[in-house]
């Protein structure tokens, strides 16, 4: 079965608005084992909205649209589509029952614009909206279906949830879509894509995506089938390839983030940590504590920008900074190992760089960064050449640094 | 003129990401003047990517595309527009100059796939990529322009702005549209809305819209003009209304962030600071030390997560953590006291709170925070209650306590 989205609303064609809701249909939808082959977006314009509804019934079996269902003028899509299969308004007075209520409620006068929420085309279904005042449409058309729902995501995906899943679920059948994504960091996309090569070329039921952010490349693998159970035996198949493929590169799955990753390490292995940023300027810490009960492992954060809080605060020796300057090799060790002591942590981890735009040269350029790591004994020091805006250049520190802690444990 | 954005990526339709360019590249787009009716997303598919190639040509001037650049065999944006446009694709040799270069500096051997890259269709004008691999691309086309560029928004985003806007300011001629951004803190939506309510009504050719953020609210001036002269003098009216009513409320305009805003104010004043973060985990000294040139301003930041780091690095009394708990204003206001002394700023700030969504009990719930600064001999400690998951709650602490800064300079 295919599906199409429409969005309606000069907003998002203003690009006033991201248009979170295409994802989260498509999202939906593809767990319910539904083809989506395009997204529209249109503005609150009936000829426009009127050709985009006449091209998508023509190839896809269910259109869903967003928006356009409120009280003003410039809601069009209740008209249109009524316009468009001919079919007159009628008005719904169990609409127009709760519309009263919805305002009688909030202790508000009811607008006499809102009435236009009440008025369905002939022969519709309307979906209950228990957050807002428009209420969605489901309507069979030539054997298509055509469903309007509201722009606001906190009215839409409820609505969807709860009516056009089982609507769908019971046109489909039993199929259902599994989805899991393997998550890497360390190799570029082009690396990855060149050990799983022939899995990326695999066709359905069983498919694998490749998905390169800053420093992480993640693989997808969907399987689709008659039921959960066989959908998850291919998956586990699949999965086996992959992590047998890029085994240490792997960090975690589906929501998981390298820094709970990291947490759940440190955790199970008992370790706590400490550490000492120059160029990131907090933002290892922050990712750090960003996992719930971070304070368990995570005993203090320095940020040592400049060279007297590195000598006073962290013991970095004057000398060592005079002689390597304070983006070195040097250096990092000596944060990461004066941070372990200072707080009394298992780990150390010492970072200094450039993350630009300003404050580069010839031999020290924008993006050179080093990273030290301590523990116990064991010394590691790193040293990377990253591109990118300041915030890119930190982002990307941060993940190199998760990353080593993740493989040094 | 007309524009049309296609972007290009199953992953899309599979809604496992936003589609933020397009958001971004309609914002651009209405700054230049130029309409926007119709948003497309296809997936890695070259037949209906060439038909709605096809299908934008023949309504629109230029059509814009983001994705499918890549390196591998999903990629196909390149060779769809040279087949469709009938040129035959030819090696670039400057282009595979870059990419080798690209790869030599990160000390990588150049992956063979990578190749694909350098070949562009004949005639074609290409855009350089400062950020990844793939370069963009401008094709005329029977009167037409196409533009290719790559899917990631911190590759795209400064190649459209480099490149295509001033491409189309010199094909629109005259037409201009300017905008301002006038950002707030302190207040919420509804009684911004509630002061600026009859500017929210403008009709064009001046409008202005209202945008709520976490603990910001956005007003945006939008006005269309004959010339810059006569756009930036309808803004400037605008502004001087808005202006007058939100006083205080208004931290900075346009691409500023807060964290802009209190970099220029301590860089005028010519006072340093030194933050001590508990709850925050580093948040804030990541977003103080984001602006290029911080280690003017920022001496140093603490992340005191455990008591003993609070007593030990800030100096926090223990019978003050003991009779009044960790989170506590007594102890805000001493961590902003100790890290003053230690690192020997000017100001001092101290955070503690809960961020949950654990940790949190009957008499100090989740989102209870205590921002304490120090300037001289000036106190200030305030008490704040946040909603939200534990990064909504860290970033809205972080929100305040620059706020904080900026109103107590």
């Amino acid at each position: 079965m295919k599906a199409e989205i429409i969005s309606i609303g000069t907003e998002i064609l203003l690009g006033h608005i991201v248009n979170t809701n295409a994802a989260y249909l498509s999202q939906r939808l593809a767990e319910c084992g539904v083809d989506v082959f395009y997204h529209t977006t249109v503005g609150d314009n009936p000829a426009r909205l009127s050709s985009a509804l006449k091209q998508a019934l023509g190839r896809s079996d269910i259109v869903i649209t967003s928006g356009g269902l409120g009280p003003t003028v410039d809601d069009i899509t209740t008209v249109t589509v009524a316009n468009l299969t001919g079919r007159p308004l009628v008005l719904d007075k169990t609409i127009l029952g709760n519309l009263k209520e919805y305002f009688r409620v909030r202790k508000h006068r009811f607008p006499p614009e809102n009435i236009r929420q009440a008025y369905v085309p002939e022969g519709a279904k309307w979906i209950a909206n228990n957050v807002g005042t428009a209420p969605g449409l489901i309507i069979e058309y030539e054997g298509k279906t055509i469903t309007c729902l509201p722009g606001p995501p906190g009215e839409l995906e409820p609505m969807f949830d709860r009516r056009i899943v089982p609507y769908i679920r019971k046109m489909t059948g039993c199929w259902t879509i599994r989805s899991r994504t393997i998550k890497t960091t360390g190799l570029a996309e082009s690396q990855v894509n060149g050990m799983v090569k022939d899995l990326l070329n695999l066709k359905p039921p069983t498919t694998v995506g490749i998905y390169a952010k800053l420093k992480e490349v993640d693989l997808k693998i969907m399987a689709k089938a008659k039921d959960e159970k066989t959908a998850g035996r291919a998956i586990r198949k699949v999965e086996k390839k992959i992590r047998s493929r890029l085994k240490g590169y792997i960090f975690g799955c589906d929501d998981e983030r390298l820094e709970d990753a990291v947490a759940g390490i440190l955790a199970e292995k008992k370790q706590t940590i400490a550490v000492a940023e120059s160029c990131t300027g907090g933002l290892l810490s922050n990712r750090l504590t960003d996992v719930s009960g971070s304070s368990k492992y995570f005993l203090m954060g320095l940020v040592a920008y400049s060279n007297p809080v590195k000598i006073d605060g962290l013991g970095v020796n004057e000398k060592t900074l005079k002689k390597y300057g304070a983006v070195s090799r040097q250096v990092a060790l000596e944060m990461a190992k004066g941070i372990r002591v200072v707080a009394g942590s298992d780990i150390g981890l010492g970072i200094t760089g450039i993350a630009g735009p300003t404050g580069g040269t010839r031999s020290k350029p924008v993006g050179l960064v080093y990273i030290a790591l301590v523990i116990n004994k064991r010394q590691v020091v790193k040293e990377f050449h990253f591109k990118g805006s300041r915030s890119e250049i930190k982002f990307q520190t941060s993940q190199a640094a998760l990353d080593l802690i993740r493989k040094n444990l």
